[in-house]
């Protein structure tokens, strides 16, 4: 299983993926550290179009009813479809937090206009962390000189690990295509993980910035598109966060012939660059799941219809026995079996057949069996890198999500949180 | 918190349950060990009614689309409301074992029927262990003898510890009632858990047998009923089994008037006594989950129906969030809320309060925040029984889940369960 996965290739264009540095023209990013919870470390990240008028800019947030405060806050702001930068915290969620977390969201985003010089209600905040912990104000006040001053072209290592909480690496990714002859556009974007991951959400928090000309509703179609096939399609923990927010912006600085529709060659070609750098973070979030050892690529297919495939899917990938069998390396395939008996899908066993890369270990109902099979599953199963094929033998569609496993330091990080 | 919780309370006679040895006048068991895969302890187990003819006899079975052989020969032999004896073998689930599955589960029967000299489908057969490998027929039938000799009226702690897989203790319960002037009887029953609990079904092995005289449908109603308020609020980890089984049995020797409807007086008493043998048991299952160190007890109030409630319940109960905050003793209530945010019921957060015992933390969408109540609730954390109220302030309907906390026991005992 390579880091584009079977699934990436059979929907989309091939597209190379980068995980190192990258700049986006008419964009820059910084950090600072205003000590709000974590010591001697950044926790603020500023994102920032160049352009003082903003630029376009779409969301995707979680579906969770307790949302956060600044998650209210960008939806509001977003409605026009334009922005000019986003502000990030990371060690408080300011979720649960009532009026007085509104109001703090709404000072920390006035606080970063002020230093950019811009309207207030052209700058987003997100949050991650501790939820119903109130955000101090004060400290991102004293330190906003110096994230401004931070701002660079390359910043964006620098705003990656600044956003990151339980996150053991940071999460970078970006595209460079020729969108029309001379035109090349870059796609790059940073996101954060690594508990309370879960599907039906966009994701924690993800920043995507493109230099691609992009109207706001074409931006927002493929962001949403995107989402679908990337962050709605992983799992850490089957918590669905209160926070999630994923923003992309599109300044166009390349200089393409704006993309005004969702079907020209040009656009089909932008949205599959979004969606691979969307995937690409997706999986990154997924590798650092908290205690994650392994990824697991659980591929459902023969499923009457893709809601099917995906509630299987799910099912399989939050298994608590599933994902500490994946830990054990033991190639425990009744768990992964009896997962997908109990997902709700009228799903017939005897034409279920599972398979571990190529090995087929259960056949229509009928394990295979045998020291040989054994082996080779344990084989397998001892990789880093797992993919997994559940054929239910109703129909075509399928669905592939991506999971890890459920280790000792996922407790150990759970714990305790908050202390 | 006691044994018997306070919902239990609420809807039902107070019964005291007794976990101690108990006897039940017509019915005697036994175990023996096969050896088929532990060594040094009985695997089998068997539960006898002393009249050749059979008795009264109903069932509840998972709703797992990959039931277990054993699961399939039960419920075809329920269909007729009678059947005489059940013998169960730990170690080895016969599930997902296709049509050689089912020819030796009907194989295990034929052996007890034949010793016991009964028609061979007066006997039921349970299964609990690995999925997927088959049982093995001939350590069983060298056994039978010795397992029809280890029958007798006070074999049931034998029996219970003969079916334990995981579970650290055996778990029996049983109470006393007249029924009528006179007529006393008795209703006990014995359960394993411990690991593949989840609602919507009934639980992993359960057998409860009474000598109180019941017609199979009026057995089969309270069954059905009791199973609702007792195994289907637990979980341990959200994985319903392939196995899960729940047989009573009623065999009459207490000789009074067979009960005949669901609505006199006697019939009342009678689910009553069955429903609290039955919630006891579903607690003793969730103490002993696989790991636990803690019984949580999740109340949801205020919903606008039952349903609603279960759901946000279960979703809170299943959290690997909220469970390992549990276990590190961190009142992190937060995640509590975030999960009941994203459960799919449509509540509003500024209606929704949060209570450890009576201590209010979260109130009409505000956290109530301080130092005392940080303090307050830390204490109540470290306890070993914890109940808490998620009041949705939408109408009147409530309902209550029991979960235990995800420790470090659980990944050691599920990250090599087979070797």
């Amino acid at each position: 299983m390579t880091h584009v996965p079977a699934e990436a290739e059979k929907n989309t264009r091939s597209v190379m993926v980068n995980r190192g540095p990258f700049e986006i023209p008419g964009f820059v990013a910084g950090a600072a550290e205003s000590g709000m919870r974590y010591s001697g470390r950044p926790d603020l990240a500023l994102i920032c179009c160049e352009d003082p008028g903003g630029c376009a800019a779409a969301g995707v947030f979680t579906r969770n009813r307790f949302c956060a405060a600044p998650v209210e806050l960008c939806r509001e702001r977003l409605e026009g479809g334009k922005a000019r930068a986003v502000l990030a915290n990371a060690g408080i969620a300011n979720a649960c937090t009532g009026e007085e977390g509104k109001i703090r969201a709404a000072q920390m985003a006035r606080l970063a206009a002020e230093g950019l010089g811009s309207p207030e209600d052209s700058v987003l905040v997100c949050s991650t962390g501790v939820i119903g912990r109130q955000l101090e104000v004060a400290p991102v006040a004293g330190i906003m000189p110096r994230l401004i001053g931070s701002l660079r072209p390359d910043g964006w290592q620098d705003a990656a690990r600044a956003i990151m909480t339980t996150d053991t690496v940071e999460k970078m990714a970006s595209v460079r295509i020729e969108l029309e002859p001379g035109k090349t556009v870059t796609v790059g974007g940073i996101a954060k993980g690594s508990g309370m991951i879960a599907p039906d959400m966009a994701t924690l928090l993800v920043f995507v910035c493109t230099d691609a000309a992009v109207t706001p509703e074409v931006l927002q179609h493929w962001t949403s598109a995107g989402v679908e096939d990337s962050f709605n399609c992983i799992t850490v923990d089957g918590d669905t966060s209160t926070n999630d927010s994923l923003i992309v912006f599109a300044g166009g600085a390349a200089g393409n012939s704006p993309l005004t529709d969702t079907t020209s060659e040009q656009s089909l070609a932008f949205g599959d660059a979004l969606r691979s750098v969307l995937r690409d973070l997706a999986i990154q979030a997924v590798m650092d799941g908290e205690g994650a050892t392994k990824l697991i690529e659980i591929e459902v297919s023969g499923a009457a219809d893709r809601q099917s495939a995906r509630q299987v899917a799910f099912t399989v990938a939050n298994s608590p026995l599933v994902k500490t069998a994946f830990f054990g390396a033991d190639a425990n395939w009744g768990r992964i079996v009896c997962a997908a008996g109990r997902s709700g899908v009228p799903l017939a066993p005897e034409r279920v057949s599972l398979f571990f890369a190529d090995l087929c270990v259960f056949q229509n109902g009928v394990p295979i069996g045998g020291e040989k099979v054994e082996e080779e599953a344990s084989r397998i199963f001892a990789q880093k890198e797992i993919h997994l094929r559940l054929d239910l033998g109703e129909g075509n569609s399928s669905f592939t999500a991506w999971t890890c496993d459920l280790s000792f330091d996922y407790i150990k990080i759970n714990a305790s949180y908050r202390t």
